[in-house]
């Protein structure tokens, strides 16, 4: 988990110290846009520079390469960006508008995520429940091969049914990073129907329920008006 | 649950030996309004007519009434109305249009039961998770006063919460029975966007997963490329 | 729209020149019900008393009676419920908790009406679209006959189709008021799994787009891989 | 569009005069699992074998090589396997079951495309909408490298835009092929949640739509209840 919220706040509390006027703070963290358009504010009064950038690429980023989404101001991105094409050469770093741009980006970025796992999840789930016995390391292997669905993310799929074909020594319970519901709210606040991205989360949410008091509520009102059985808890 | 399917066909069956032309078979069960067209037309053949009837009032019909929905030739519907009027009074039946017509109104007035019976269940399982220690007898009572979303089924809901507040005694396990299936089916032949329909009837089914299969792919994805932690089964 | 947000703000900032310490000031507005808490706990340092009063029954409340979800001090809704007690007799109000409360149990009351109206209005759709031609207001009038999915909404429903049948003078344009996204955001906050409540929210989003960006980029991205054509803007 | 349906099963009518015992039919489209299963049956009483084989790849097959997915005898497979390997080398062909997998698989594979595109579209609609003035191009240029959603289509995606940043030029109009529904159709046989998926489709369905009844019926009941204004048609 990359740090975010009160642990940055704490650590630009301590640099506050030592930082003089014109000193540049790079913010790689997951934290919310509006933080980071706080943060800007705050330091700007204090002639230090803040730039909010998001960084994507896993833990899988010194590998195979990752990506910088930077926000703030552009001049003082000109200054420090040797820093970053060092970090993540080529086209892998861009300057993407002003203060909490980008983190803004990488938070989209992550609801994208969300919904595109699903949409794998949902589909091997059904291959699991098919009147065939498929093998999903194979279909996971074929599908990564000139498939339009071919991703990085079915190629780490692969890897995992590789390594344990039936998942059975994983339980589907699943966290969510504040990044997906950061989204969904942003969503919300613009108007923007987004049901793969809010679905994706709920179902997250539901893995972590032992019982639904929702499912509780439904089997009870089918017992009143239909007299359908219940069972007992 | 009302009979459909084979039992029909095996009473239609047994019933054909006995039947003589302009005989009338009412179905009035939860017939698939497919199967009700296919036995209307082979039963024409045996000059036997057939009118499917939806009948809805659940386990309370005798009591609150319940009402007819009559699908099949208007002229034998006429025959035989004043065996309909007897049963349900005043605005208690109708004939809704020819052979299926009858069924196919019952199949939607259950999928929109389907609906509204999770939109209560969201709503009281937002109230429990709610920063108040909410009385939800109290609410839905309240609710059932004036409100705009008083209905018949908070009146149940408040009768369940008063058995049992928290619904502590039943397991979050629901069955469905096909008619939800068949409404969601038809919204798909027709090209018909019913989200709250089919996410009714997709928390139906993961409430009757003890684990969830994309649940699991998620948890093993989320740990290849974040390394995020994963549960054991 | 019963008023809510800035317009209370100001409302309060003008009666507090006038009240004195142990007035009690009654908000039966659609206040967001953190406001609610906020504004109780800013008049209580000048001893004056708030109560967030979530009030329900549309503009049908003085004809069909409506109900009062009091939060706050109970001693001071105690001190005041005469008031309650003359507007909604009967089972019409009751305190509900502390501050906040009331806002709060209002707020879910519309979040569950959001869904409940989609539930309906896609079994309408489908009931449009069907192979029959379906006759709405007797199938309305039926279902408010007996029917488990009766209701006050679908009275108003039948109401509706008597008047226009087809709704052919109504655009498919639907406002949302705050109520609906504060519910989902509370469903969010507390990882309540919402789907019906979602997408009753994103159908009303979508309604009000004239095209949409996502559909634009589905059109594109089949256009590319698959060579599926376009339509042009 | 592959061909699937009715030209398949005259195509095979066709052939059944020229074919004799132990020929092979190989059906590379698109036909429903079913059909296929069908056929199979169907063709083995004259002796002669069906292969059915899902092909996926696009357009782009002969540029970037696809893959094939069949179904039938494991023995005839053996015996044509040169074929599919000179079409599809290494990776690129496999059998993965019996009559219909072949199908089935490729149909689940469409149905997973269907949610995965959703998810893109989601993410730059939310970006559109941002308080921001994000380059579209830019961003899938930077989550092509190296990020966790990097894909083909998010190649696909980047490409699209370059060509048209805004998609000024392409209407939000989408169709659908007969796949999305019936994996579908599958997860409703299987009760299979699959929340992505479905809102997949209905978005599809909602992109056709000049007007939606539903939002009519919705538009209709809030002025019943509330007075809330209606756009005339």
């Amino acid at each position: 988990m990359i740090p975010a919220g009160p642990p940055v706040d704490d650590t630009i509390q301590r640099l506050s110290g030592v930082l003089s006027p014109g000193d540049v703070i790079v913010d790689g963290g997951n934290s919310n846009y509006k933080d980071s358009i706080r943060r800007a504010e705050a330091l700007r009064s204090q002639q230090v520079e803040f730039l909010d950038t998001g960084v994507s690429g896993g833990i899988w980023g010194l590998k195979v390469g990752f990506n910088l989404m930077v926000g703030g101001n552009q001049a003082v991105f000109k200054q420090v960006e040797p820093i970053f094409k060092t970090l993540a050469p080529a086209d892998g770093y861009a300057y993407v508008g002003p203060s909490g741009a980008g983190h803004y980006a990488k938070m989209v970025r992550n609801g994208i995520e969300y919904s595109m796992l699903q949409s794998y999840a949902e589909g091997f789930e059904i291959l699991k429940a098919a009147p065939f016995n498929f093998d999903l390391v194979q279909l996971a292997r074929l599908w990564n091969h000139g498939s339009v669905i071919r991703s990085w993310l079915l190629e780490l799929a692969q890897a995992a049914f590789e390594r344990d074909p039936q998942l059975a020594h994983i339980k589907g319970y699943v966290e969510d990073s504040g990044e997906g519901r950061w989204t969904l709210e942003e969503a919300l606040a613009h108007a923007v129907p987004t049901p793969a991205l809010a679905m994706s989360l709920f179902m997250r949410y539901r893995s972590r329920q032992e019982d639904s008091f929702s499912a509780k509520v439904l089997a009870a009102l089918r017992n009143e008006f239909g007299g359908h059985p219940v069972r007992a808890e």
